[in-house]
């Protein structure tokens, strides 16, 4: 038998993820050791192995079918939009996509935005399609981290991030002015090898959905 | 007179940057202090402010002029074909943009590559440039990291990757087929704060560049 493949997000969703796995003796624990080096792993049964990925490439490696099954974010899925059967949302990791700007800025909600304002995102796809819904023209500007920073300088009137405790709005003086969606840990698999169906893979994505919160890691830190 | 200033990149090129600036009098050393999460400091003069950043991000702030000079690795402008200005090569942060494959790979040089054959990268609009120039039709694969684990797991033939001591591609069985070209830091300013010179920009852009290496933080990581 072949062994399935899981790809696993570095970051926020790993420890409970890993922790999840582990009741179904499933054991990816090295890679939440400080010291761990490894990308990939063989859980001692040798019939799952781990693959350890930025949470944005778990969808790619998916996608391509190098993991049966991958465990994300749906702001990832969200910002990728590629070809992966979403199978359940595990109910871990919450957070929010949400519309910010500074304290004491003049717009209170998305509409009073003007027309042709700079938005500061790490999450343009997602950011695109929000402000193209509400028919509000804007310049977007695509940052890859400290998005909190753009209107402190005066770069962007507002941005569209991720908040999860909004420790790091408040630490900056922003103040959230709308939420475009709620996020979750999802459980994906390769759209093929889950109508196919081998190796046991309706069972194990079965359990991994009926498994309950072990009430670790379950927030994201900004 | 209003403060000139500077985006410093987070990452490989950051304590060497500091280092040159502390020797003409601007110390932005608290930046290097493993505890700091300041993103933006003033120097003791009040004549600079520094804006901590991630390298990618860095020409984005002076493209739009939010900071009137950085620093930053050429891989990184060309990734992301902004507007700025290009004042010197720094001579630091040495790297090399490469192609690599699979010690075990039947292919020994870039034009041996299949045509639509895929190549991961974190740098696709490097790639894009780089096989169009070839005439060499590939599907890429865009990453956010571990690029090394596209052409292990068989999602890739091939990678386009920073390569500065070869260590990551050695311990991951990997061979370098071809370099497409060599990046060290480079000095970039706002085109129109560069061409108007206000607060003693010039003199400060001619300082930086005449600075001797410290010879420290000179190499990057993998």
């Amino acid at each position: 038998m072949t062994a399935v493949t899981i790809a696993l997000p570095k970051g926020a969703l790993l420890k409970e993820t890993v922790l999840r796995l582990q009741q179904l003796g499933i054991d990816f624990g090295a890679f939440l050791e400080s010291s761990n080096r490894l990308l990939r792993l063989s859980d001692r049964s040798g019939r799952y192995e781990g693959l350890l990925v930025r949470a944005q490439d778990v969808p790619v490696y998916v996608a391509y079918g190098q993991a049966q099954v991958g465990v994300v974010g749906f702001d990832v899925l969200q910002e990728k939009q590629l070809p992966v059967a979403q199978v359940a949302d595990l109910g871990f990791g919450y957070c929010r996509m949400s519309v910010a700007v500074k304290g004491d800025s003049p717009y209170r909600q998305v509409q009073d935005l003007p027309a042709h304002c700079r938005v500061a995102s790490k999450f343009v796809t997602c950011a695109r399609l929000y402000f193209d819904e509400l028919q509000l023209p804007v310049e977007l500007i695509s940052l890859y981290g400290s998005v909190e920073l753009a209107p402190l300088t005066g770069m962007a009137e507002a941005i569209v991030d991720l908040v999860s405790s909004g420790r790091t709005l408040r630490e900056n003086g922003l103040v959230e002015i709308a939420t475009i969606y709620d996020s979750t840990a999802r459980l994906i698999a390769h759209p093929l090898s889950y109508r196919l169906g081998r190796n046991g893979l309706h069972p194990l994505l079965q359990q991994i959905q009926s498994l309950s919160a072990t009430g670790s890691g379950a927030s994201r830190t900004s």
